[in-house]
């Protein structure tokens, strides 16, 4: 398998050479014959069509008799098949397949995505602006199109944790002038816009006067007022709809309605009956999106082309749809006179589709380059060297067993708990009574009283290095002598880790410390399964195949430990995520934070009187 | 009347205040109460639609009993009129109105248009660079959004005739880098697009590496090679399709299809049928556009309401009408986040219309402001100081008699000569025997042959000053004893005069240096309609309405003058534009023009052996 070497030119150096092509004067690249072209500008099938290529752009669309063919010419009969652009993922987080971004190219450009927007927020949560530079550079070279959306939301909200970074208006304003960011990524305090909040007004007029595209986190049904004066703000595309009413109303207020299709939040099937129950509706606003995908559904399932086939299956023209993963989200970044047709001056990103409604992908051609056939890539993407303080992220020193205990006195207590809900992303707060054993709050497997524990894990801070915080869950269903440790643990991601016995949380966190992040199940003191996550103890440098193999091990070893929910690590990884209900667990103060309907986050005590 | 002194304020500095409008907190400056809105976004009408404004942009759409009205709000009921977007012009030259900008914009904005794209290509014919700065500020604090789209064709071929300036890429730069021009104006130099200039390609490249939108004139009905050839330019917007198969090809080709409804000349009746007789084509890359219009056809018909109107008569669904009109020209010049649709966070560029099929416009809100009402202006638009240069472009000293004589031995002798053929724009090449009196040639009435010549006179320069071209002109009809000045006389605006009779041609010319460029009229030495258009020799700063009225009195004028054919004064002005064949008239070398089909153009002598 070659290297894969292109560099992609401006169009402005190349344009002489793209219409002596296109007047049949200099041979092309590339001529793809005889396709039936997906066309998403009309929305039109058309047959018997030729793709001639030159420096990675469309030079012509036609028939293509007359270009001549070159001894560099390469010549590819599509034999009738489709051929439709390259997709574009308009929102998604790339640390959610727990690869990097070169891995993740390598899994997603078989399946026909060839353009992404993703909002790197989890690996700034650890990194800051430098991990939005980083990003940016590991980017550069892939035959996948990388538009970094500026994470926005960094931490989730201000004074309840402490993340490795803080992002405010001036580290956005920084992002776009230095090049680094293209967009705005979504702006997930959604009442800090609506209830005016200056500091993330702040960020909004950054990204506004930058020129740039804003995209929402609307996380609300209250789409009569609370919605209208999002997009006021201007922001111009959200994919928190859950329902049709969400979506149509998004499009009606003209902000992209991105459908979200990823591994677990599934609203699409729900969202795109604003389209098939509305005939004549324009759906030039609605968009596929995948937010979230594991690597096991990018490696089992597809990416963008998943979203595609179940907006199919659900009843939505295959044309439509195809414009809902093209064109539209051309419109949507501002940048349809580069991606998301098959139209002259364009970059020459196409799919060669055997068959449309199950796309089936043959061929993707990225800027007219085939960089996978039959599933699998064909050209070798060279990994990135990230620098050492990427790869070193976990600033704990190992556990002891007394690091984890809570002292108290007396011999029960009542405790405030946070019950999972397995496939939701809400903790509900429950009143237990737990037991006091050798002055410590103990874990009670008996009653699936787990004990968990966080510990700020990044760069040494005054007031943040030290600090850890405890609580206890229900819901899980573990054994005795188990432990679950992660590194992932949204959205500052701290070292969480938890479990049925003091001994076993220390072997887990102790391993995760020593593969500098990942997530590790241990059972009866033995390291039973682990995903080493070295790159910011979010993401691995291996294959999404490697991982999406680790993930299912450790998946099984939760299953072992005695919880038979699917997916577990995924749910436990919201554990310390803050601006979810009810009841949640930081590194600082009490480290409880209770989210209660209509309050403000508040910190509250574990014990109750 | 009171005087308009709304200011425009970036959307960024008001964010805080929309939303607080929005959710209900603080009012709104404007409320438009229960409207049919015409949502461009989803293509649907929605009922008992509430509108609310603030600073200029729309705060909230939906219900709006809950946004206080304060002291300082006004409230509007459209009593379930329609809401339509304020109309969107993505091509036109204000110069063929006659009037300045700000008078153009008195004449559409009553008419709905609230955003122009203009190329202002005749004055930088004129005056080089510094007339777009000069176009930039005069567009200045009017309720009309002004885009200048970069002229890129000054002179129209170079080495033929001298205009008075000459852009490159490097005067294309400046005008961006300066946010004087915000797209490319239209590139008519197709062939040297399609063939390879570099000169040509330097200044796509200029357009391109500012990122700017680039429109075309791709003037052939070559569309099989030529066309995607010029689009592969990165050339996404063009309105010289005349057929329903070249619009529909554009818009397949990703190229947005401005459909031309100007005064002259109506393609849009053809073009449409790509749409009306193909349900269920994707229209989003189907525009409107008036290229030219005359005074009197904005007073007495309209301007964008005319070509909508005359849209849907030719039997597209109005919604579909409007979307061309404003989202779709709005996503063509990529500011859909600011115009082309009535939505949070946009300008509150609003029409209430009480007749969508007739499209008849009651009110006209442009950022928010009652700006006209029942096709009447209800602010009044102070003038613009126009600078002494720009007011001052014919430098030529007075005529006399013998400035237009063609000196010649013998008795007669064989000339070439342009018909003109009225409606059209081209002239044909004819041989005549014409007589030599006095030892020069001379006009023929009995044989309906005009003398015509075209001095230079622009800036003073040398090789320029004092240059002048004479040739004949058969097809007017016109008696003995008339002349016709005029300083529009495209594209380089030279002075053009022509006539039966050498006095009458010295009056008439005389007078147009007097007026300091305009039109006029001579019958049997007197000055018999006059059009002064002193900006430029292009433009007169009296509105639309008095313009209209001279420019008629003119066409009387030149019936009077024996010339039966309506609006003749347009083609006459177009006998020195090289860049149509067959014969034409310049100032330089031997002043007459050959372009023959398929050849390069090349001077010619006058007389033939």
């Amino acid at each position: 398998m070659s290297a894969y070497t292109h560099r992609r030119r401006p169009l402005h150096e190349v344009t002489r050479d793209l219409v002596a092509t296109a007047m049949g004067r200099e041979p092309a690249d590339l001529i793809i014959r005889n396709g039936r072209l997906v066309n998403v500008n009309t929305a039109q099938m058309q047959d018997g069509v030729d793709v001639a290529v030159r420096h990675g752009f469309i030079a012509f669309i036609g028939d293509a008799a007359h270009i001549p063919v070159g001894s560099g010419t390469t010549v590819v009969d599509a034999a009738g098949r489709y051929l439709l652009p390259g997709f574009i993922d308009t929102h998604l987080h790339v640390e959610s397949s727990m690869v990097d971004v070169r891995s993740f190219a390598r899994a997603v450009l078989p399946e026909g995505t060839t353009t992404i927007a993703c909002d790197n927020h989890e690996i700034t949560n650890v990194f800051g602006l430098r991990a939005v530079e980083l990003f940016h550079a590991a980017a550069q070279g892939l035959p996948l199109k990388v538009l970094v959306a500026m994470p926005v939301c960094v931490p989730s909200i201000p004074g309840f944790e402490d993340a490795g970074a803080t992002i405010t208006a001036r580290e956005v304003s920084a992002a776009y002038r230095r090049g680094w960011a293209q967009l705005q990524g979504e702006q997930m305090n959604f009442p800090g816009v609506i209830y005016g909040d200056p500091e993330v007004h702040a960020i909004l007029a950054a990204s506004l006067q930058a020129g740039v595209v804003l995209t929402g986190h609307y996380a609300s049904p209250e789409i009569d007022r609370g919605l209208p004066a999002f997009v006021a703000a201007g922001i111009t595309a959200c994919h928190e709809g859950t329902t049709a009413q969400d979506a149509l109303r998004r499009a009606q207020l003209g902000c992209y309605a991105q459908q979200r299709y990823g591994t677990a939040w599934l609203d699409m099937p729900h969202t795109i009956r604003a389209v098939t129950e509305r005939p004549g509706l324009d759906t030039r606003f609605f968009t596929l999106i995948t937010d979230d995908a594991t690597p096991a559904t990018l490696v089992r399932d597809g990416h963008m082309s998943r979203a595609v086939r179940a907006a199919i299956a659900e009843g939505v023209s295959p044309i439509t749809a195809v414009q809902m993963a093209t064109i539209n989200a051309a419109q949507l970044l501002e940048r349809s006179r580069w991606i998301g047709t098959i139209a002259p001056g364009r970059a020459a990103d196409i799919l060669i589709v055997s068959d449309l409604v199950r796309v089936m992908i043959d061929q993707v051609y990225a800027d007219g380059v085939l960089v996978a056939e039959g599933g699998e890539m064909v050209v070798d993407i060279p990994p990135f060297s990230y620098p050492a303080w990427a790869m070193r992220s976990v600033h704990v020193d190992p556990l002891r067993g007394d690091d984890l205990r809570i002292p108290h006195r007396g011999t029960t207590t009542r405790v405030r708990v946070m019950r999972v809900v397995p496939g939701k992303v809400h903790t509900e707060q429950e009143i237990m009574e737990i037991p006091v054993r050798d002055g410590a709050l103990q874990a009670d497997p008996a009653r699936d009283l787990s004990k968990v524990a966080v510990f700020y894990r990044h760069e040494p801070r005054e007031g943040a290095t030290g600090t850890k915080g405890f609580g206890f869950v229900t819901g899980l269903g573990f054994r005795a002598h188990v432990a679950f440790g992660s590194t992932v643990a949204h959205d500052s991601h701290n070292l969480m880790v938890l479990g049925t016995d003091d001994d076993d949380m220390v072997v887990a966190a102790n391993e995760v410390i020593r593969l500098g992040g990942g997530m590790v199940v241990v059972i009866a003191g033995r390291v039973r399964a682990a995903v080493p996550l070295p790159l910011a103890g979010l993401m691995s440098l291996e294959s999404a195949d490697v991982v999406a193999g680790q993930v299912e091990d450790l998946e099984a070893a939760l299953r072992d430990a005695g919880c038979p929910a699917p997916h577990i690590e995924m749910t436990l990884s919201l554990l310390p995520l803050i601006v979810i209900p009810e009841l949640r667990l930081t590194n600082r103060a009490t480290g409880l934070v209770e989210l209660a309907p209509g309050e403000p986050p508040r910190f509250v005590e574990l014990t109750v009187p």
